[in-house]
């Protein structure tokens, strides 16, 4: 029997996030009742918590890591979508739109991102929930073989895609550096590696040099180590093809600019931060070192489809990233853990 | 006052096309209902008309050429699209697959480009009717500085334009040849110079030869000089970096293999022909000429909003490609017309 | 007879170019007798005069935009250079390095483009020579039936060419707005348009406006218009596609920062400007924007053989960017006009 | 002190291969002396060898892959090459032509790869020999690490990195199926998930069947396999992405046609076959399936800089293509090998 309501998380403010119930409306046509069962905890999430994003308003059905098993399905759903399919959820997009029509979803410009789309009340889309209805378009396939909570990397790394699309890495030769092992950063690492790169990442905190060693990726222990002395070092004195900056501060930005080979590199500004961070550079110096800065946010339809393609196909492995899963009855202790520096991602399981 | 029902042109057996008339549908959320002002006539439907391909089946509701006006919209149809809005039709696609997903419409799994998509009665998607009912994603805006028989070309360009990507032009530098001086040859020619090809057509039939001198295009005069020879002529000896096959036929596949310069060069197979052109070629000259054929069919999401894109910015003019535009009334003569070798397309004009 | 000695221009010291007179070396197998007819006066050359540049060393024997006729060749000088052809000049370079293999010749790890390569007395590469002895493999071929004066524009066409690859045009669809009308502006701006993009300069110069409208390019009037408003109106709102800086100011940084497009932008920095140009730009906007910044700065030896290439199809014409032609008797006078504001390239003509 | 004479193996009519001496010219300015230590022998000297190549022309002082260290350089040879450096022998070029200046040097017009251009004697750039002169353009250099076996792969993988190039992978996301396990497949197959595709390769032979199993690549037994149905099976149905074809026959061909996936598939002509094999398919298949049939042959100047590249970093392993290394002295032994149906290279070491 099908569910006649739903649970889900919101947050109602600074460092408050509660369980609440509503009524699960009739299924339409072009519509989807999905049985949500993971749900991964991102930074924007996160910091809506911890009252550093409260421009995005409360009360929040946040959550876009989401993932779950079609249980109903509307009656003009194409058979490429059936009961029991693990699907994980993309944003809603309005499909009208010139950027629709080029599948960039998430520059949509009639449906926001984490607006109120999927009610007056809530802002958010509403990842947090047990049962879910949403357009069939706006889900993709994934494989059963995986665990709900790796499903829930469809959106990360969808938006890692993006950014790959962009940099046009030279596969086979290229030497990427990645500045950050968060989980942006080592999701960045594992997806530049399975495309062909030599990859070596920069970090301080010993709690993530840990996660990089266990994941068997390159490391420069920036505590101990001079980052851009280390890169200069272990390329032959070249510097790096691609720098990608996967943590939003100015000393970044500026190693970044240091350890790029003199002609011809690349830097990915992957990641925002607050404050803005400097970039220190003229003009002469891009133009000289025939370099280029590349910035890239949000993913296309067809980076959703491709991330769904590569997790089903274990061409990158997530499952290191998750630090712990945690019911959605506990999920206060989910964003306290996941707003805990050095943590991976917390997975909120939401049928427990 | 909307209108309660349509007409519509029908291909009801061979050489035999009527106009008839439907109720319309309620306008569902999501559809727009279109006033369609014209409709051209493409090949598939001529031939199809012509007998020669009834595989298809009758009765063909076919035309999807077409464009029009917005005259009222559901109530979940976004902003980005109004009343007033001049749009072309697309083929309607499920949105679910993974072909859907990559934008790639036109080899969507679940809905076949010309089947019973709209009806249980009629083949194909009412491209000549007067007034049709249509999900808002199934159309693209264009300029109402166009007539609406040159917004008609927006599928076919968008065909052209998924072939131009394939081939990858070398803008600035590449000398293209098209052989076969028809509606799609121009097309592909006009496209091409758009881009920053050479573009040289060969073509034998007068009517199509004056044509082609009058849109003032290069022309090779295949009835008085040899194309081959011409080819290389005015290349220094070097032959064509790109031929492109607008006509489906072997002799034109042996042309094409002839003219293209000693290596790399690449060789678009645009036209299908019946019966199937033979392709007389061993592998070791593949490898050792080192060219690439590249074959294209159907066009994917952002070609149409391209095509509707360079048609609005005048990048290319196609209205020389029309050849008469005849009323609804007269459809039969308008297929007439079609058929007739040596003409261009004919529009069919829907609201007389 | 050939020649024994070669008479050339030669910048002895700020605002004092000389002719002198040299004795020719021997030919060797491997090289060729250049009878030089025209060399245009650079940037780097007047500049080099009015003693912006004195740090690249006096005595230079100067000029890198050369062309000539060969008239006297090597035994090893392969069929494909002959006496009669018409050749521009290019930078000499080592072959071995890795960045000659990878064919960036500008960038040779040995050989210095204003070096003493050619002489232990003079820096430069003797441009304003009326003959000289270069290796065969330091020219590419060009059309008889362009003026060399036109042939001359090698050089700086090939520098046009690296920024257009590293841009990716999207032919037939891009706007390209290009900040400046001076001579590389606007051979920027031909290019872009040979290329299928819609082109736009923006000037202030009543001089160089008048040249714009001349060339029949689309022009902003900096001096009367807005330029930042003018693109967004000419584009319906959206912004430039893609923005070439070609003129190294401030200024020229920030206009391009609020002309491109919302997302996806590509800015160009085509030109360097002293002082260093600021550019004002955190990384949370290039990240948000998902904007591209492009260094560009020399050529390739394929840039070098598609500019001849290029100039000898007639793909772009440079006629009018030639302000006047000088005898180099009269390097002085030509080196005058060369430094006057306003003006285009100022070609010397070597053989009278 | 430096030889003054060098011993060198020679085709002399089929099944003969002998070792001559000649005496060393002297060394010029722009040339190397190089003490070649390995070169592996390639279908192209066996198949001379074993008369199936006879146009190719006797005396053939063949041997093509190869390498050494460089012991003399000519004045004027850049400090990017010094003596003590391990090279990879190229095929000469002559630099002037078009081809030269674009780096496709295996296209030169004017010195042809297998000509008489080290001698008036034999035909043949003497890979076989154990000291050579050569132009300093013609090597790149590669790591010391590596043996001088591996080294000798260059130039194959140079032409690996050219089909690569043609076929611009998708990676992270493409499955490669390689027809053919012999020394050229596995190269092939290397590369591709060096790039970062996923690769299998289909082989019949047992003796290559072990190898592929070794080098842990994924296998078709084609022997006790349908390659067809297998390739479909592991691939969910869809097909290859890009099938390599790398043994040259129409049954390898018409399986890879039947292999590839329904739409937009790619494949490459990898290798040559004689008698030349068939290729059946009508363009209406091409146009339909909208795929492409990718010729490659040689390599440019940057392919074997970065082949180089490649196996400095390690980033494919070639030694398990090395079946067995055997003296100059014994290079009738050598060639038998070579010949031998199942073997992988043999390496003549030439200091022995």
């Amino acid at each position: 029997m099908l569910p006649d309501s739903f649970r889900f998380g919101v947050m109602e403010g600074k460092g408050n996030v509660k369980v609440r119930e509503e009524k699960l409306p009739n299924l339409k046509d072009d519509e989807v009742l999905i049985k949500q069962e993971a749900c991964n905890i991102c930074t924007t999430d996160y910091q809506q918590w911890q009252g550093k994003r409260e421009h995005q308003g409360y009360p929040m059905a946040g959550g876009h890591e989401s993932s779950g098993i079609i249980i109903a399905k509307g009656e003009k759903v194409s058979n490429s979508l059936t009961v029991g399919d693990r699907v994980c959820i993309l944003y809603d997009f309005c499909g009208d739109c010139d950027k629709c029509k080029k599948g960039e979803i998430t520059s949509c410009r009639n449906i926001k991102q984490f607006g109120k789309n999927y009610s007056d009340k809530y802002y958010g889309i509403f990842g947090f929930a047990n049962y879910f209805i949403r357009k069939s378009k706006s889900v993709v396939k994934i494989s059963n073989e995986l665990s709900a909570s790796e499903a829930g990397f469809v959106e990360p790394l969808s938006s890692v895609l993006k950014g790959m699309r962009k940099l046009r890495i030279n596969s086979g030769f290229d030497t990427v550096v990645v500045i950050g092992g968060g989980t942006m950063g080592l999701l960045n690492a594992a997806v530049a590696q399975a495309m062909g790169a030599r990859v070596i990442v920069s970090e301080r905190n010993p709690q993530k040099v840990k996660k990089i060693k266990q994941m068997k990726l390159e490391l420069i222990d920036a505590g101990n180590e001079d980052p851009v002395e280390q890169v200069r070092k272990r390329t032959n004195g070249n510097g790096a093809d691609i720098v990608i900056i996967a943590v939003g501060t100015s000393s970044a930005n500026e190693q970044a600019l240091e350890m790029i080979k003199n002609d011809e590199g690349k830097i990915l500004l992957f990641a925002a931060g607050y404050p803005a961070p400097e970039l220190n550079i003229d003009s002469n110096t891009i133009h000289y070192k025939q370099c280029e800065l590349i910035g890239t946010y949000g993913s296309n339809l067809d980076d959703f489809n491709n991330a769904a393609k590569m997790l089903s196909e274990h061409r990158v492995n997530v499952s290191p990233l998750i630090e712990e899963k945690i019911p959605l009855t506990r999920i206060q202790e989910a964003f306290e853990k996941a707003s805990t520096r050095g943590n991976y991602r917390i997975s909120v399981l939401l049928q427990s």
